[in-house]
């Protein structure tokens, strides 16, 4: 590994050794013995990091291309398995492997959950949690934003014309734009708990929430996740927050910039997610009135939260939806595909891509009755090149090709074809909860085995790196360079 | 509809009742009731077929190209439902959604069932569905190296440079290649016979079981399908004769041309088709060896009898390979979606639209390494356009597309997930047999819903068709010419 690789990381190292201080102090008050098990692991990651920071010390830097994919790749690898350290050697006696799935699940915003018994669970255990989806969040748009579009992975050199040339005029630089990002992560994450706690949740559980719902992570303080606060007002704020997770947050910069409401309309992709969560919710509605007859707004709520949380990867659970029926089960399984915006906090396929691809399928079918007119696509105001919708096509297979093989994986270790499948779907789009028994809204991966589990670590961080590092990793001059 | 699509589909008619007239004297001969379906089908369908000639009687032709999509979308759906006349009307006393059902599922070489009791069945309906599975899958043939290169429907314009550039010297005219095809299809066909019958089936299972697996089909005389003849010797002649119909039939015209093998070896598509089958047999028969310890030559030949069974969308079934485990339950999944090669009687996604997606995805790992490298994608001695590329990416969405639609169609019916993917893959995939308990190898289709089944009929379909009419319907400008 080129040493240049090694500096950041042991930055990011030092810095997750100061948070972890935060959940230490945390137990401290609480009373919990656990406070030793973060107190632990800060020193470690202070000291592998400061050893980091020592030895590459005095030498000059040249970012290469095959380094800043082999930063990236360290970066997320390095933190998670430092991340897991508390939870190994906490109280709670958890395996290795289980202490590394929680941290991933945690870091890549998943959300799926080896632990039991979360209600009475030493407080510093829960915000850590908390706190690596929250970091996990604010990455991946940073990443989205800054590395992502020149990258050109799978389509998102869309998003650095706009970045790059439109926006040059008012945006000097791209820290500038991470610095606004985070400056209105950081508001919404407030507004978010404060609104949690307005709405009658403890403090702590508001914190953590908030933390959990913005980064449409959706790690939660208890084993019935959202479900144990009966409570509509709080189910309706979630939702709200989750959908402000899944938009692009270069249009919040834009909405400070001009103060219009409709420059979240006008961006061709926070309309369309919109339009399409609409109609999900719409239709789950339907399907809700005819399969349970109920009260409208009660069935309205129900569909609008687990539609919300799937589709923005979250994974909050109000009520097992597996018990709807399995239109409603299969419904997710595809909503859980699709995610949010590109440039948010969700995983999944994005907006943009699917739009893109429906747009191309439109484009085909017009060739097909005139094969030699010209046509071009446009998203919002800028012309889609055939690059662009190359790159997305190609994302699409890829993501559909790891899925077979995650599946098939997984198969192989015992599990049944739907647990399987559903498995392989929640851990690449990083939402959460799947279908079946075990892994259901109403389950726990903890029951899976360790191969399992490790392939699923492997699907989730891929579906957060957006699959670009597996491409790379099969490109034989990557390893001559 | 345009008048001049009406004569086309009358010829067709007026020689499908000619076609009817075997299956009846079928049934005299055997002193079945029977006859009386087919002759009053076959009258039925000459006396239509007359009717539509001479109403066009006179008229001049001019094919625009939305009539060719009507006279093709026309002849498959109109020959789909007058071939079921004969079941709606036989002693069978099934409904007509049945009927249609199983002459769709003949006619697009699916191969899925809703009848029991083949084995004292009368000869006459027995050899009513295998002629409609040997005519679908000449027609496909046909419609592959004719009508899909023309249309550049998924990238099938790589094939069209094939037949109107290269091979001009030697093969004037497409109707001299679709004479040369049907030469070949009838001689493979009636070795495949004389093999079975040499091998110990009757003449008339010799001849029924010929046409389905040329075909691809995998309709059988038994409800036991191919696990009926208890012959080891009868599964390797038909595993040969599935990979027969699974190879690019342009390559036999290039082989009888030069008289030499390696043309199937030098076809990267063929050569490509073969290397994964034959990783997939490797990879069951270790699976078989592992789980279910047995001799190895008989692992072998199951392995490799399922294995290209499926690959090949045909379809028999030698044993419920469900209970084999989740592992290759999975594996048959994926395999079944995948298909044979182009300008072969399977359905699926085709050999060589996988190779140029795997392609794709290489190049756009190297691009990642260095931006402005140009590579060119090869498939055998041909280049790749990028518009060709975009055609098969597209073609890949599109089916994923309509498989998720499907699916969720199916799940609304009230099937379980796991039942209704897999009923949606076979069906676009034209293979046969699901998962679960209902439709797979040892079930069958006639428990499911109406509605699910005509659902299934537009999958079939539209799978059949290679989604092209799904798109052009799409089309505004379609319906406005």
């Amino acid at each position: 590994m080129n040493r240049v690789v090694v500096f950041p990381i042991g930055v990011l190292m030092i810095a997750l050794g100061v948070l972890l201080i935060m959940p230490a102090i945390m137990d401290i008050v609480s009373g919990s013995g656990d406070w030793q098990a973060f107190a632990i692991s800060s020193i470690a990651a202070v000291s592998i990091g400061g050893l980091m920071l020592l030895s590459t010390f005095g030498w000059g830097f040249h970012l290469s291309r095959r380094d800043g994919y082999l930063l990236t790749i360290g970066c997320w690898l390095s933190l998670a398995i430092m991340a897991a350290v508390p939870f190994w050697v906490s109280d709670m006696h958890i395996s290795f492997t289980d202490a590394v799935f929680e941290s991933i699940s945690g870091l890549t915003t998943t959300g799926s959950t080896v632990l039991t018994g979360l209600d009475t669970m030493p407080p510093g255990i829960l915000l850590w949690r908390a706190m690596l989806q929250w970091i996990g969040g604010i990455g991946i748009i940073v990443m989205a934003v800054t590395l992502l579009p020149f990258l050109r992975v799978g389509g998102m050199q869309l998003y650095r014309m706009e970045t790059s040339d439109q926006y040059d005029k008012f945006m000097p630089r791209l820290a500038d734009i991470c610095i606004r990002i985070t400056i209105i992560y950081v508001a919404l994450s407030i507004l978010c708990a404060a609104t949690y706690w307005e709405l009658g949740m403890t403090g702590f559980e508001a914190i953590v929430h908030a933390m959990t719902t913005l980064s449409t992570g959706g790690f939660s303080t208890s084993d019935q996740s959202m479900g144990h606060f009966a409570n509509p007002s709080i189910q309706w704020a979630a939702i709200l927050f989750m959908l402000a997770g899944s938009l692009p947050f270069s249009v919040y910069i834009r909405f400070i910039h001009r103060f219009k409401f409709n420059v979240f309309l006008r961006d061709s992709q926070t309309s369309g997610f919109l339009l399409y969560t609409a109609l999900a919710i719409l239709g789950m509605t339907v399907f809700l009135a005819v399969n349970h007859p109920g009260g409208f707004l009660e069935n309205l709520r129900q569909a609008a939260f687990n539609v919300v949380s799937v589709i923005s990867t979250t994974g909050y659970a109000s009520s097992d939806y597996l018990t709807w029926g399995a239109g409603a089960a299969t419904l997710f399984f595809f909503l859980s595909m699709l995610g949010g915006c590109a440039g948010s906090t969700t995983g999944g396929l994005k907006a943009f891509r699917l739009f893109t691809m429906l747009k191309g399928s439109v484009r085909q079918g017009g060739k097909l009755m005139s094969p030699h007119c010209v046509q071009i696509i446009r998203m919002g105001d800028r012309q889609l090149s055939d690059d662009a919708l190359s790159g997305v096509y190609l994302f699409f297979f890829v993501m559909m090709a790891v899925l077979g093989i995650i599946t098939l994986g997984l198969t192989l270790t015992g599990l049944d074809f739907e647990t399987s499948i559903s498995a392989a779907v929640t851990a690449i789009a990083n939402v959460g909860p799947g279908l079946g028994a075990i892994i259901g809204p109403a389950g726990n991966f903890e029951p899976l085995s360790d191969t399992a589990k490790w392939i699923l670590d492997v699907a989730m961080l891929a579906g957060r790196l957006e699959f670009m590092t597996i491409l790379v990793l099969f490109v034989p001059d990557f390893w001559n360079a």
